[in-house]
């Protein structure tokens, strides 16, 4: 087999760690060479923990380091412009997390470079990368379900989040921040754009939320281009855990890709049958997040085009955006949105 | 115990005759003594196989046999209004089932009488009446769930309906046939009423309907009063099976109602694990049904209210109405609508 | 179609009115006309109940009832072998409910005058008459497991019976009691007869059986004549509910017979996932016990002979025997017994 | 934190290199110095993909090394005794796959060394590091189902192993090779040694396993010291894929161990529902084998006492010694047995 490939990490953070685990233990095509995060003490530490990984506060040392091929950008979203267009003139191949960004405008800055430049780049939607979503795209290419009708997505999470995050400027809001990963299952599941969505919307669960401008439940109806329908519902209160559904219904036939039990264990009692549930996102896509990376590596070792491309990034943007606009206006919106705004 | 109530049904067809057995048969506290239907054989076949029935053609002579104290309108819808008012008229206590009509104005001319008259009147929304949704009920006034947030409800039919009966002057369409249950659900299960609805929709799976003016799928995106939320998905192209899900998520809980196994065999082999599917409406709800008919008749006996009301019915019809007319509009429609219309 | 079968019933224990309802309500074919109960009070209020039916003390008057056609024999076991030797002189069809007896010598007496009379004689197994022992059978049949290889079963009572009934003189002792459907699924599924059984059990969840000579929990092993295995499970502890199961492993595939979830509702808490799970026999049989006396009816008025025979009765017994013998003396049993023990 | 621990690995079959992948990868408390494999080719393969790695075609190079603390040793179960005695008596922790040996004779000449050397010995039984296994442990030492009572386990493969293997004097025999497993969770599980097994068992599906002495099925049935009782089946022929489940009933209730669908997916179509199944080992205990390696490599560095001990693996090898004998005796076999034989 051909060498290694050398990445760099920027970011490290809790999801910035774990690419970057991934990338040191369980993805034998790669090789992490340097690192960047902006608290030192993190920085530090991390390289500590592996052996020969150079790191610095400053993501150019990453950038600027002739032996790192590819980077991951892993960093807050507000930094993803800067970072993204800086890796792309300096000829990095970019696998950048989501969102890559919050703005249309923001986006097609970063692609207008990368298509300039001609570096690969891979935009983070891990679910297209677990083993559920994967089969179910088989078996609708597979023409089990005959034509796709309805696509449904459930994603709701089991806390609400740090008031800082939450805020829209930062994380774009509760649809942007959730409903973009269902937007993009539903383009690359029912092989469609969306034409037009409408949301109805509120602070049901935890009032500190209207503080920030972000609220904490959505119901987004969608309507393709062919004509077929979508719904998708985000919520910050599931307690009971880590709830992420989706089915597709189709003229023959459905699939639906989701599960509950996290640990084999049925409990029965007097008081009922009761097993656990999925805690969290890592326990429900930790495998999937290695697959990406792993898909990563292979593809730019291959040079071969990404699975999840910036237009789509941007496409499932422009849903959230439209989504959350519509929210606000009480009017269905329509597609496509004006990229100036 | 005291005795029997005597109770006359008229409409022996599909659904008459559920309602004409389970009175016969399993409904000790009751004694079917009067059918009527259009179809003079099947009022006479009937009649021949219970003993000491008397049958018409006429459902005036039903209402007519002073024997009769109760009487359960399973005609077609057309005809509800008619029959309604004339067993109202002849003070009978009334089981109407759904819809009870397909116009506002309809339904509150029935209903116009039946105050005046004072009759009993339950309208059939048998899903209330499914162990299920009684024990989802139970649990949410238990406040398992914390505050209800929203509300998800999924109702798919394993096939596209005659032409005829499709038709919306004949069944009100999709929405109203079938998402009329679901409204009913929610309002019941969210304690609340609708203020909004906007649907999504269209005729993806059996381009006939086109040629009588119905579709087959819609999302209906739902607001409740007090802000909460819906979402309501209807089908006719679930060749896999009677797919009924309702599905309520709370503040610090949630209850989800439905299942698809219908036979308790697994079948385990090379291709996958198995089994099959609830086919139809009977094999679901068939003792909801049976629930729904005692419980109107120990209603009736004992002199209670009746669990659904008129208003009860009135009210998903409107949400129907207003569903459908999104549809057509492409925006959100408020409610109430205007009675006249 | 012909005319209406005249049956009797005598017992009206809980069994007993389970198929009297049954057979009142539920079976268009068959009319209960007469009933004997050695309560007077209780075959009295039966007949109250039920317009048109005779009732008597005493099961003969049943049988000298010239209008009886067939009887439903369902007093205590103790009873069977007289009630159905008079009833098989009498000429009647003879439906028996489980155990037919328990001993070889009472089965062989009865089953003696059964043939000499030519009566039709079916013995009460209901689990061969749910819809999913029956759909297991078909696929079986069907190949699709290929040949069975192993026969599993569990039968879990979910409490501690009377201790009158727990007595092995009254009801045979637990294996006797319960297992003896397992078996009786066993020739059934697995199309072969046994050959040797071993069985380990103890009194550990209910010490008061010891006083009466009764054990709570068995484990049998099971060789089948064609060299197939299998293993029954039988205990009296399952305080979350009536958990039965089976389970045939063949040399392709296998199937799976069982479910747990009572009513089709899931609760979703921090706590975890829940539901509750099947109560006990009439909520997991019910159908099969109506499905069991409907063939029944239709077997004698169309004169075919019956789905489960005097000797299949018997050939379950003597595996039970065998089991209870085994556990006794701690050592492998071959079957067949001698009948004169 | 201190310093990583050097481990060797002997033996890079498939199992082996699962673990050295484990150790090089995934435990950061670890660090792999030395590799051993008879097949030249595998261990130099294997070093050249690690980096700083010796690689030896004879163990006692590894054993030799005085930078290996621990060495994981998956070699062939006929040489486990040679090895295992010389890394006792090189001073090295040891970590042995199961089965340790196939003879207690074997096995005490192992632990003598062991117990004379002081060094830490672990036996490998990967389930009890399955988180299912795990959480049922907790539940059952909680009080959650009161006074275990009977243990269930069924261990099914999903092929004919390889001949060669199959041999009983390679793998011990379908009992020694698979149900070993079951009788280490029925130990620690129910908390109680076996007292007596009973074995029935046959070649029911592969008749080639015939040529070599092995059989393809079995049912053992358990009685414990304490009078509580256990099944456990295995089986070669579960083509439908690796099912691996264990339940223990208790006085109060019940815990039920395992899963079937592997990938998170349902299909819908007119055939019915259907979902994969977990196909093999290590989609079904990869992560069991690396929590296992894991909690090795603590209790090394912590001078810990192991999870599963040299008399775990003992007491597990009599139980299906003797369950062995048990099905060529067809008689009851009372443990313990005699270690001369």
């Amino acid at each position: 087999m051909n060498a290694k490939l050398p990445v760099g990490v920027i970011g490290l953070g809790r999801m910035g760690q774990v690419y970057a685990r991934h990338l040191a233990g369980r993805i034998p095509q790669a090789k992490i060479v340097a690192v960047a995060d902006a608290l030192e003490e993190r920085a530090r530490a991390f390289a500590a923990e592996l052996e020969g990984v150079a790191w610095s506060t400053d993501y150019r040392d990453v950038l600027a380091n002739p032996g790192v091929k590819a980077v991951f950008v892993i960093s807050p979203t507000s930094t993803h412009r800067e970072v993204v267009i800086a890796a792309a003139e300096a000829g990095k191949a970019i696998f950048c997390e989501k969102p890559v960004a919050l703005t249309l405008a923001d986006t097609d800055a970063m692609l207008a470079v990368i298509a300039q430049k001609g570096v690969l780049f891979q935009a983070g939607f891990m679910r297209r990368f677990d083993a559920g979503y994967m089969a179910a795209k088989k078996q609708i290419e597979a023409g089990i379900i005959g034509q796709p009708v309805t696509f449904k997505s459930v994603g709701r999470d089991p806390f609400c989040p740090d008031l800082e995050y939450a805020r829209p400027s930062v994380s774009g809001g509760l649809i942007l921040d959730m409903a973009i990963h269902d937007f993009d299952l539903g383009r690359w599941l029912m092989g469609d754009e969306v034409k037009r969505v409408y949301t109805e919307g509120g602070t049901l669960a935890f009032p500190q939320l209207n503080t920030v401008g972000d609220i904490d439940n959505a119901v987004v109806n969608m309507l393709f281009k062919n004509g077929t329908l979508g719904n998708v519902e985000v919520s910050r209160n599931a307690l009971y855990g880590y709830d992420i559904r989706t089915e597709i219904l189709g003229t023959t036939g459905g699939v639906q890709i989701g599960y509950y039990r996290q640990t084999p264990l049925l409990v029965l009692t007097r008081q009922g049958i009761s097993h656990d549930m999925v805690p969290y996102l890592m326990e429900r896509f930790g495998e999937a997040y290695l697959a990406q990376a792993q898909d990563f590596v292979e593809r730019v070792r291959a040079e071969q085009p990404p699975v999840v491309t910036g237009q789509d990034a941007r496409a499932a943007l422009e849903i959230a955006l439209a989504a959350t606009q519509s929210y606000h206006q009480t009017r269905p919106i329509e597609l496509p949105l004006d990229a100036e705004k």
